[in-house]
């Protein structure tokens, strides 16, 4: 089938791309001695988590639990939840998640600790717990070494829980706008103090789970982390490209759209807009990247228009012109697609099913 | 069944509100004899499409051909595509739909009048068509009364095409912030020269379509529009507060979120973000009302993270509080869900499949 013939809005994903990013990330993983468990939120596919896990991935990462359970299709050695699971409902349903796969929760309260401890017991089976340190981007997370030593000792109490280690999420190194080194510097030095902290409190830390897309290939440089667990590196997208992780053309998916309106001088009106790449912001403005008209602005989104200013493209572009656009934010641009076609050149070659679209629960 | 049993996040609807909604607007459009041919946009859901027929809407309106082939199971006596159809496939697909439901396009160029003409005689039916002015508002819609009157003659000479009149979108009377008035006469003054051309020209419109939801209650004062097309005012949010088209109290949609983590002070996080609220934002500020705190203040959200600053919130807000939040923009929110729950007080009346859900062709 050739792309021609898809209706638009239609996400594509360029499978020469997206197999050189798994690729080199699993290749730097390897070369430094990290655990790679991918976060699935990008993807939402059984088959794509299969290729990550193929390529040497120890397991896989969600948020949900439903998207757990549709990543247990993928049968990963380990799969970690980074998200605390509170709530009886929820809890039960992870529980039988972890009849066939090796769970793991990720959490900063007692409260979330012992919920995860009486479902394992009411249900016979046991969860691994990541402890969470706000290692400064100021989510989720406990404040301080302490603390953590705090919520580690009460976790080991637990019945039916291993404590393997702790999660940290270094998003603010692009979030600041800061080069890179200081905030590597500031986060190694607080995984220094927790982990030192922790193991002299005779609770050594197995697993030190960090790492995002954008810092990805810096994360050799924090000594004491020996997980990452990167989402977006599959796909990238625009927001990659604007913290320096990777170039336009390292972007493996596009959004194919069709000019449906050029009654309006100097502007073009495309058949996506917020509901087909979602209203997420990128800091040099605009709503994506117009691949075939790189000078075309994409100024502004409704739900169902993209506009492009055009006065600059340097082309013409007409009614009916179908054109490839890269989203600012993939992860929120795949979640509202129920179906993915992976492409070479202008052939499609496969086409998936976004499993975990919209599992919000 | 009771909201605390549900899984969170999870979007209701307040029975109560939405009735109310619903009702008031049925009564204002049959007091000033105006065609309500509401936007199916919002709800996505074809039982409630049914209660606006009920309540007397003429028909229904879509963006999509895939929202059409949805909301056709409402049985509406009147399907308008307010968007304009381009290429085969789609076309194909609403012929089927026009095989069982009077359908009726808007669009502003001769190319998508012709595509629809040449797929009605190829299927055997029939089309009405909307032919769409920009009254202002600088998205779609030709730009003049001379433009109009040479789409409009075209139309009238294809085959199987029935001119029914013109459609427009008003939407820039709050997105100016002009006070209203000013913006009103503009339009009143755009329709009499378009409407008067096409008299003069012997191609009267029959049906003047426009009407969005923040001007709905102004309808009456642009005197020669006879149809409106509100979407949003099933369920109001906070867009539409800010407007001062409703109150808070008028909002009938809200989703419940679970406080996740309370780790940093003065900060609580709720299991919804960018994924279940949308990141689409409002000129006040924040990403949604906190019904039940309304002095926290939703400062941030990631995909799976809504942060609340609770400083000034006056209550304590304590891990696994369940919290009420009014979405900035209803209908990019449900878009992101798969269920829907109608509420009356603490009780779960009734759910619905977000039917029209990600129907992006």
């Amino acid at each position: 089938m050739r792309i021609d013939v898809l209706e638009t809005p239609a996400l594509l994903i360029d499978l020469d791309v997206m197999e050189r990013n798994l690729r080199r990330a699993a290749d730097y993983a390897k070369a430094h001695g990290l655990r790679l468990r991918p976060h699935t939120k990008t993807h939402k596919t059984p088959a794509l988590a299969g290729r990550q896990l193929a390529l040497g991935a120890v397991g896989l990462t969600v948020a949900k639990v439903g998207e757990a359970e549709v990543m247990a299709q993928a049968d990963p050695p380990e799969l970690l939840v980074a998200y605390p699971v509170l709530g009886e409902s929820k809890l039960r349903r992870l529980a039988g998640v972890a009849r066939t796969a090796r769970v793991t929760v990720a959490l900063d309260s007692l409260l979330a600790a012992r919920g995860l401890s009486e479902m394992a017991a009411a249900e016979a089976v046991e969860f691994g717990v990541l402890a969470e340190l706000d290692a400064g981007f100021g989510r989720a997370g406990v404040q301080s070494a302490t603390e953590l030593a705090g919520l580690v000792r009460e976790i080991a109490k637990l019945p039916r829980l291993r404590f393997e280690g702790i999660a940290f999420y270094p998003g603010h190194i692009q979030s600041t706008g800061e080069g890179g080194e200081a905030a590597i510097a500031r986060i190694t030095a607080a995984l220094d103090e927790a982990l030192d902290h922790l193991q002299q409190q005779g609770m050594p830390a197995a697993i030190v789970s960090g790492g995002s897309t954008p810092t990805l290939y810096q994360s050799h440089l924090i000594p004491r982390m020996n997980e990452i667990r990167p989402g977006t590196y599959i796909f990238n997208d625009r927001n990659t490209v604007e913290t320096g992780a990777c170039a336009i053309a390292d972007c493996a998916a596009s959004i194919l759209a069709t000019v449906v309106s050029t009654a309006r001088p100097g502007q073009v009106l495309v058949d996506g807009g917020s509901k087909t790449f979602s209203s997420d912001r990128c800091g040099r403005g605009g709503f994506g990247y117009v691949l075939d008209a790189p000078d075309a602005v994409f100024t502004n989104l409704n739900e169902e228009h993209g506009y492009l200013d055009v006065r600059a493209a340097g082309r013409t572009i007409s009614l009916g012109d179908r054109l490839r656009i890269i989203p600012n934010h993939v992860c929120t641009a795949v979640n509202l697609h129920a179906t993915m076609y992976g492409i070479r050149g202008e052939t499609v070659e496969c086409e998936w099913d976004v499993a975990a679209r919209g599992k919000l629960q």
